[in-house]
């Protein structure tokens, strides 16, 4: 199988060429949630994100297996290795058992995911179903020399691992560096030095989530979960890792500490990061308060918010930046797109209309050749979209008569527009859209036929009144010499 | 907290007061799917059943934690203890890893019951995220000299407990007639009778599903994941477990015998039993052809069925029998259901749109006391659906002037209807209903007032041609003395 995408590996820090390691097949893990709250926008950018390269693999013919877990234990406050478990300092605030809060969150992560219209993963794993392979890896650790147990607790030695291999390969970090700059910081840890993390906490007689093993009653370190789930589900060695950039150090960097100690191996061949989301130009954090979820979002219920913007809107601005670069959340700029969606459908609406000639005057291979070269250069979509844009300009010069276009170019041209649009980018119409389309459509019609007749018969207090209160709903007409022309505001 | 709910307890085997053991807290437990195929009216039935217990608990104020598994492994091929997994043998048919089999499942598992109105359980845990639990309990069991290990399996000694407890309570099987009637059958088997049971498998090579244990690599027996699940999330003593008749032997009975035997003390309470859905007469099978899934309920996608049925008409259907009684599927029963649940429906329109009086000529006590008599009464939800047919009766008369009905009377009526056939009962108006009420509504009314116009300047063409259009679109005109009425079909 040969393809002509490229993708920004993190490990090598350029853009290669996409080689499946055994096409037609390709596996994909990616970081989910931790689900000890609802899921706000910086879960959807990777999601859609990787959604979008899910797609288009698979568009391309590759069977993807594509792993995003559920991370429902060990991941502590402050994402260190002291503190307590996310989800349990939850549960003891909504006086719930852990798994209550797991599920309520894990529940409203799919509710907002399939609002964005992200394709459900091929498997969707649980840290906490995953306990015994945890231990077990644990164990081939130690086995190998690389950890070491101290009170109950095993903690993966960096240093030792160091002597053989690289540690700080993905994220450049040097342990050198990160000797003299977290030391300090640590002095009451049982850890040999501060940058060794946790493969097994023994838990505190106050923690509710606990298993047994061979060291302690407790729990497993965070960082474990990922390589368990990514090499039980796509082996010793898969395609794609991916996740948001916070999750680059130390959780990545040790994911591929673990998985080398333990296999001797690397397990994945491209790690990609997508970049984060800023609100108004700032970083985006609970003790800031700019902290929006996604249903907020789409309800507009946040004083952050001067309106709702739909889920496909959200999507679309995601999209109209590419995944490596930062994105700024604003109202400005979440109704521009939402504007620039509206005319991507109305400009596929108008493609659908099209009256066609014999002859073309427009050329539809070099849009296409453009629009996939986007896609193929690391999933460059505001690039994609422009050309879609430029395509669209093409569509309404057609329609105003400006150029011609035959049957077979127009139906290339749908296929394209459908293709790229809604399989590809996972663009969908919205319900308003489809409402318009269905009962309330063939309504509107059969009221306007009626106030045409009425106007026929020069009836023009009744044609007024229907088109008021056909304003009134939100519909708007526009008269034309033998008929009429309508849209939902 | 003292209620007047009743409850069949098979237990006993007769209906007794359901006293929560810990109130305002309440426990219940309820065998899930096994995830190898779409849901069909099997599924729906337990769900259902149960959702209107956890519904009703919650109005009655309590605090229920209601968790419903999925069986991901140890679940074979003619719930016996030889034979492949169902999931792994479909993971091979679909040339799919076991899980990704697992996890398409689940999600039309859960699309299914969330068109059927059902709530989703407080805690959805998976038999295989809870590998070392069961472990852990066939261990115990061992220690306590109920089960013994023969090859790398671990199986429950039947006999050996019944020495001292009594196997069979719940199903009323006696032990003695179980050794002459399945021994001739288990010939091959490892076992030292042949009612023993599983509690750890032994993986066959080929057995994609397994994990290490210190007996072999191999994975828990089918019963053990509830017992696990269910003390794990509820406590060694907790309320009530449902679940189909299908699973009261061996499945349940294995259950009790197995907490016993691991704990020393019963687990259970309140043991509910939903009796099953016959297609026809017949007893639903993959054998007889006569599998009807959900899915295809919904579209009409199935040779057997006339017509398609809205989820809200099946969830009707099953509500109109009483859960302990057998349910026979047709298409002449389904359409009675969705004429009764549309008459429900309208009934209710008719109740919010009522004049009120000074005076009431109606009792709304009476009514209220026999619909909560009726739940009460082991949810017998097909009286309390007839008494709320009553009280639409009584409505009619209200609303042709035969009778009257006064301002508190009405609110009460409406909250009455409205906590039992929407919050108890979990019926909801289908989309179609709403699209009605929506944008069609106001449009349609649009159109019919311009039609009444039409009529009055005594253009009938006009008039008569909007009727035909409405009706081709699926609406029902009754002209009326100075208006109109109309319905969506």
């Amino acid at each position: 199988m040969n393809t002509n995408l490229y993708i920004y590996n993190t490990l090598v820090r350029k853009k290669v060429k996409f080689e499946a390691i055994n096409p037609p097949f390709v596996g994909i893990y990616v970081c989910g949630p931790t689900v000890y709250g609802d899921s706000h926008l910086g879960h959807a950018r990777p999601a859609i994100t990787f959604d979008v390269l899910f797609r288009y693999l698979k568009y391309l013919a590759y069977k993807v297996r594509y792993v995003r877990n559920i991370t429902d234990v060990g991941h502590l406050v402050n994402d260190a290795d002291e503190g307590e478990d996310k989800i349990v300092r939850k549960a003891k605030l909504e006086k719930l058992e852990p798994m209550e809060v797991v599920q309520q969150y894990t529940n409203s992560y799919h509710r907002d995911m399939e609002q964005l219209n992200t394709l459900k993963p091929s498997i969707e794993p649980h840290a906490s179903g995953h306990i015994l392979e945890q231990i077990e890896m644990a164990e081939q650790i130690i086995d190998n020399g690389f950890a070491y147990q101290i009170n109950g607790s095993v903690y993966f030695d960096v240093e030792k691992y160091s002597k053989t291999n690289e540690y700080g390969k993905l994220s450049g970090r040097v342990l050198e560096d990160l000797k003299t700059n977290t030391r300090s910081l640590d002095r009451q840890s049982e850890k040999k030095n501060p940058f060794d993390f946790a493969l097994w906490k023994k838990a505190a007689p106050e923690h509710i989530m606990r298993w047994n093993s061979k060291w302690s009653e407790g729990f497993p370190g965070w960082h474990l979960e990922c390589s368990v789930m990514g090499i039980k589900y796509l082996g010793k060695k898969f395609d794609i890792h991916g996740g948001g950039l916070d999750l680059l150090f130390p959780h990545h960097e040790c994911e591929i500490a673990q998985s080398k100690a333990a296999n001797g191996t690397d397990t994945v061949k491209y790690w990609m990061h997508n970049n984060l989301i800023t609100i108004d130009g700032q970083k985006m954090s609970k003790s800031l308060g700019n902290f929006i979820v996604l249903n907020d979002v789409f309800t507009g219920n946040n004083k952050r918010l001067e309106q709702a913007y739909s889920p496909q809107t959200v999507r679309f601005f995601i999209l109209q930046a590419h995944y490596r670069n930062p994105l700024d959340f604003s109202n400005k700029a979440l109704k521009a797109s939402e504007k620039g969606l509206m005319r991507l459908f109305n400009g596929i609406d108008t493609l659908n209309k099209l009256k066609t000639e014999k002859n073309s005057t427009v050329e539809i291979n070099n849009i296409k050749e453009k629009c996939f070269a986007a896609i193929n250069d690391d999933l460059n979509t505001p690039i994609l979209i422009s050309h879609l844009f430029d395509g669209i300009r093409m569509i309404n010069s057609i329609h105003a008569g400006k150029e011609k276009i035959n049957q077979k170019d127009k139906l290339e041209l749908i296929k394209l527009y459908s293709d790229i649009v809604f399989d590809i980018l996972g663009l969908k119409k919205t319900k308003q859209e489809k409402l318009t389309n269905n009962v309330s459509a063939e309504l509107v019609n059969l009221i306007l036929n009626t106030r045409l007749e009425a106007k026929k018969n020069r009836n023009f207090a009744t044609a007024d009144k229907i088109r008021n209160e056909l304003n009134k709903l939100g519909f708007v007409i526009k008269d034309k010499k033998d008929g009429f022309e309508w849209e939902k505001k």
